[in-house]
């Protein structure tokens, strides 16, 4: 009889062991957002629902800056062209007469963002063109190894929302193809977004500058240009879904105004599916904006759109158990 | 003993037929060629070879007109708008004032030819633009429901290449990514790839024209319009496949001149790499052509130097067992 209740107090741990190992979603707190995630998956995985969606039909896409890391004090990409710059700086006296690139290496944020996106996009040109695709790579992670985020001091691919990695893990193991769909550059994320989210190269749509094919000596290269070949944000988002997914998703999560787009095309007219707005409420942990003129993502009119589309307004603080991996 | 006789048969049976069922590649004669992809996969997924590569990075990509389905007498995508200009003329009276497009209605394509880029663009424009991409993408089912092939009367998406078919899942079963990296409009082929190759709209990369998102009583559409953004041919090639998928190819595969800076991007200083080319060898059951001006493919530079770069190429008469399915 003791051997008998020793077997089965084992296969009970057992059992609460692979349960708790198949919660989902562990980092999120119980409650609307969490709960309507969860009923969706089940929806469209669920053969026997009247919603149930092919596995190739369930796309879903991801805004990055503010959905799934920080956009903080200034988009993370940005605070590397400014770190490239410095860096770069004594082999370029010629930067000293270009205002926005002055502007830029005396860290003077306030005076860049007043040159609008004329001197934004002189920052991104002189730190990101001129050299080939394999020599951006290697800054990126030569800056990922060394840089540090001012305020949660780690590496900034790091900074991943636990409770965002946690549901793009669950909506890949439902059959979810996951892609990151941002303004940022696609050659800046694919260089750890397969790490710090397990989303290949090929399923990052972002903005892209123009590069060009050279015969070297030492063979083929692609070389980065300074020209700007497409800018993925707000009604730009649906057009690069497009032109890279080709179909529409079923699926879109996002931050700010910037997103409103795409989860327009995600949502309207269409069943099932499903748009969800990471709404950034938590000073203590993270950061809490809206409409707050200090922060680099705006949230106004997407959170006005949001009752009347169903979109899920995720509230940062109420419904994250933790925001960042331990 | 007559029990285990038959079963003994029965199991022999099966083991014969599941041989049978693996074998790769069955529609390709014994030969160089098809030694070669099979030496290829073997080195590049046996955990123990020293070229041994993880899946995540087997991207293989097709050139598609000429590659994976014929390319004469004309592209088929070229054949879709001769067709479209014709049931829209009607409704376009000014159509009449436009050379290009007259020659087009006519069917003159010596003179459309005359026209250069130019016209071909006038003529893409008039069929490819000014409606919504639901709507193209309707007009091109449409098309492919009632269009044949002038020599091989078929529907146009019936006439893949059986071995490149077989070669295509070959990969895909040895843990391979297949794309398509094509000059043609990516919006025309996402329609039939998935069906006709296994290959879905997010792996199918192509020539772009404009689109534009719009909101509209009915719900959000995006608008094909009539620029072109990005030619995905020559020199665009590479660049189309690091903006689409972001990673170099370990495998290529192409039959053109328009393929070679493709080729070259896979192979060059690139060790495990492969890299084919189609000849068109073969009159009897397709068409023969090289430098042939009847043909809309050209096969010289890339020809010549695929034996400096160790690219197999194929020839279609001896190599091939059949061309199309059944």
């Amino acid at each position: 009889m003791r051997v008998r209740s020793l077997m089965l107090f084992v296969i009970v741990l057992i059992a609460a062991g692979s349960l708790a190992a198949q919660e989902p979603l562990p980092s999120w707190n119980d409650g609307a957002a969490k709960a309507s995630i969860l009923a969706f998956v089940e929806k469209v995985t669920d053969k026997s629902s009247p919603h149930y969606v092919l596995p190739a039909e369930r796309i879903a896409v991801f805004d990055n800056d503010g959905t799934l890391w920080p956009e903080n004090p200034l988009p993370f990409q940005l605070l590397f062209a400014l770190d490239e710059l410095k860096r770069l700086a004594p082999e370029h006296p010629e930067w000293r007469d270009n205002p926005a690139l002055q502007a830029a290496l005396n860290g003077d944020v306030a005076e860049l963002k007043e040159g609008g996106t004329k001197a934004l996009l002189e920052v991104i040109a002189a730190s990101h063109s001129g050299m080939t695709t394999d020599e951006f790579d290697d800054r990126v992670r030569n800056w990922l190894q060394t840089a540090r985020h001012p305020r949660f001091d780690r590496p900034y691919n790091e900074l991943g929302y636990q409770p965002m990695i946690e549901l793009l893990a669950y909506l890949r193991a439902n059959g979810f193809k996951t892609f990151i769909v941002s303004g940022g550059g696609a050659d800046f994320m694919r260089v750890w977004a397969e790490e710090a989210y397990g989303i290949p190269p090929e399923q990052v749509v972002g903005s892209v500058g123009g590069v060009h094919y050279q015969m070297t000596d030492r063979g083929p290269v692609l070389i980065k240009d300074a020209g700007v070949a497409f800018i993925d944000d707000k009604a730009g988002k649906p057009v690069g879904i497009h032109r890279q997914i080709g179909r529409r998703p079923i699926a879109a999560f996002g931050n700010s105004d910037g997103d409103k787009e795409m989860l327009e095309w995600t949502t309207i007219g269409r069943n099932p599916s499903f748009g969800l707005i990471v709404r950034h409420t938590d000073n203590v942990r993270e950061y809490a904006y809206d409409a707050n003129p200090t922060s680099s993502g705006k949230l106004v009119e997407a959170l006005a759109e949001a009752p009347g589309r169903g979109w899920v307004v995720v509230d940062m603080e109420r419904d994250w158990k933790q925001v960042f991996a331990d």
